[in-house]
């Protein structure tokens, strides 16, 4: 919750995926210039920094907020620090850019979201992303988090209905947004039909889970520059964040309905209500597709379908391009790919430049309002922003 | 860098050691009722919740911000955070809670710092820590911490003289200290002439490091909570955060005079010039000394004495009890322990209670200001805070 006081003001983004040449440093110094030089600042402008990433063991640098120091050496001496909300670590920095902006300690800040994951084997990154769930508790701490959102597909086909085909819908149309990014990791059309059927190349990789129902293992990062109100003006392009919102749950999943989607559903509705807007005055929205059926639950979070009918919001259209409000236009971590510490500050940098009208990708119509939409855990930890274009 | 308006209200602090019967979360759940106990609020009043921890794979919990809403459950629901700047994380989630204060959007946050150590080996842990140095060089990445600091000793004595001797004298007094400490890990006498020689029992463990030279592998978690100065007032007891500054230094060591402390110093002088005070005002100082060296180039840093003559300030009694300006009235990371995400967090519980009058062990003489040092890396991530004990 805030008031209209900070803006983007620039971003920088890598391409997301198996980035062979590149260790976590290369990735975030990359980032950290494209930023700086987006913004056409000196580095030593910049009064603070702020680093979105997970690790949880997939690379060895265990002290990553002074990385961003390598960027410059004009940041030699800047306050820099990691923030860790397991797969909402991104919007964790923004969060933290924008109260320290608003504290007055700071007028720009910069903040950078980077993961560095295909150095790992699927079985090491599965172990790592697994970090994120409840340790306590011996079964909860035995599920992957494939096994825990299939767990929230089987719990929706008992409650309601099978979701199969709507998640398949959501990969084809994420699939297909990407089509246009060419940052995304992957490229290939993936029809409804192929991500609807389990065959060779589409298998379960846990119970309700299809291979096409996951988001990617990616390298990847991507940079914001965040800016009080004073300084904003100055800049050539400008976004408000109207509103940012964070709601944290409990970790067990025991303790809690996960269908319910409650942390997501309180942080969307309190953004937009700080922000002062409906789900009608967004233009797009891009959402935590971890997995498909996450997308399914964020429509019902959201309020775009009733509980149980989230499917509604692809039958007719609404998420579509060209829809009343299209879901994750650039391809969303299903197909943009999801370097976790990375997302939620690429969320807000495509959001940035959708709202300049530049996107990167897929244009949405003319919008004015964006929502972003950024999950740690299985709803555990809940980032809702409201950006507005400025106009005029 | 702030103004006089956040302060500390209520802390709570567990004992420092080997606690073996609890986990991570045991530590921090502990801590948070404490705190809330002590501050005498509803769980349910709190407004945000920041978490210091390293882990760098200390523990499986990759994910442990919303492990602080399982003290209570008026948590639920509340923005959790988790901060990471190495050993000083603690600092780095304090220095988040006075953002999030000052931005508007908080008046009363808690703040956890947290560390579960012991369940590794002590190879485990030194690869733990060593995850903190710079892991892009093949040289500075294969450094564990006792030879970063190793490395400085020798320096030292090759710029300016010997320093084994008030490395020795340093120990000594901080385990001489921690004897009235009841929350400290160590209670043993620890003379100049034991701390001194090599012994069987105090071998090198890396080259100009004796084992009375190197803190502890601890458990632990303390917790404070931080108040605005509108709801600070309702409080039984009342200390001001007058500054808090950090300052980033690079992380290579090769890029920097690893003597110089620069970041320290630049860091504890803005400290004192925002809160508008020297050093003849403080009346103690908790300072980081992970390593004996490091205790000594912080006397330099400080100014307490010229470089190379940090001594000074052991020989006249400066830094002793009773002396003008005690350095670790606690026992520090020497032997009060270095639970490394809880220290920052510790250090502060600590000056809380030295400056409402309620000293947990030594006593301060009626001390008005305190300073706190806590650092990340060898001099990287630097936090100075000058509190100020409310009279009147």
């Amino acid at each position: 919750m805030m008031h209209d006081c900070v803006s983007i003001v620039a971003a920088g983004h890598s391409p997301f995926g198996r980035l062979h040449g590149s260790t976590l440093e290369d990735l975030i110094v990359q980032v950290t210039r494209q930023a700086l030089t987006d913004a056409a600042i000196e580095a030593a402008e910049i009064d603070a920094l702020f680093l979105g990433h997970f690790n949880s063991g997939m690379v060895p640098d265990g002290f990553a907020a002074s990385l961003l120091l390598q960027a410059d050496p004009g940041l030699r001496f800047k306050p820099a620090t990691r923030c860790e909300n397991a797969c909402a670590s991104g919007a964790a920095a923004i969060q933290a850019g924008i109260h320290a902006i608003l504290s007055g300690s700071a007028e720009l800040v910069l903040v950078v979201g980077a993961e560095k994951m295909t150095g790992n084997s699927t079985a090491e990154v599965t172990r790592a992303l697994a970090g994120a769930g409840y340790q306590n508790d011996v079964e909860e701490a035995g599920l992957s988090f494939p096994q825990l959102f299939g767990l929230a597909a089987q719990q929706y086909r008992q409650r309601y209905h099978c979701p199969m085909a709507s998640m398949a819908a959501i990969a084809s149309k994420n699939h297909a947004n990407a089509m246009a990014n060419p940052l995304a990791q992957m490229h290939k059309v993936m029809d409804f039909e192929h991500c609807n059927n389990v065959s060779q190349s589409n298998p379960y990789v846990a119970p309700s889970l299809r291979l096409t129902d996951c988001s990617l293992i990616s390298d990847g990062a991507s940079a914001i520059v965040l800016a009080s109100a004073r300084r904003a003006r100055q800049f050539r392009r400008e976004v408000l964040i109207r509103s940012m919102a964070q709601v944290n749950d409990v970790l067990p999943i025991a303790r809690r309905d996960i269908l319910a989607f409650e942390g997501p559903q309180r942080a969307i509705h309190l953004a937009l209500r700080s922000a002062g807007v409906t789900l009608g005055d967004l233009g797009f929205a891009e959402v935590h597709d971890c997995f498909t059926i996450a997308e399914l639950l964020i429509y019902e979070a959201m309020g775009l379908a009733p509980r149980g009918e989230g499917h509604r919001a692809l039958d007719d259209g609404t998420v579509r391009p060209g829809g009343r409000l299209p879901v994750n236009l650039s391809g969303g971590l299903k197909a943009k790919g999801h370097p976790v510490g990375a997302t939620g500050v690429s969320m807000h940098a495509l959001a940035f430049a959708q709202l300049t009208g530049e996107p990167i990708g897929l244009a949405a119509s003319n919008p004015e309002f964006g929502l972003v939409f950024n999950m740690g855990g299985m709803a555990v930890a809940n980032y809702a922003s409201v950006l507005q274009a400025r106009r005029g």
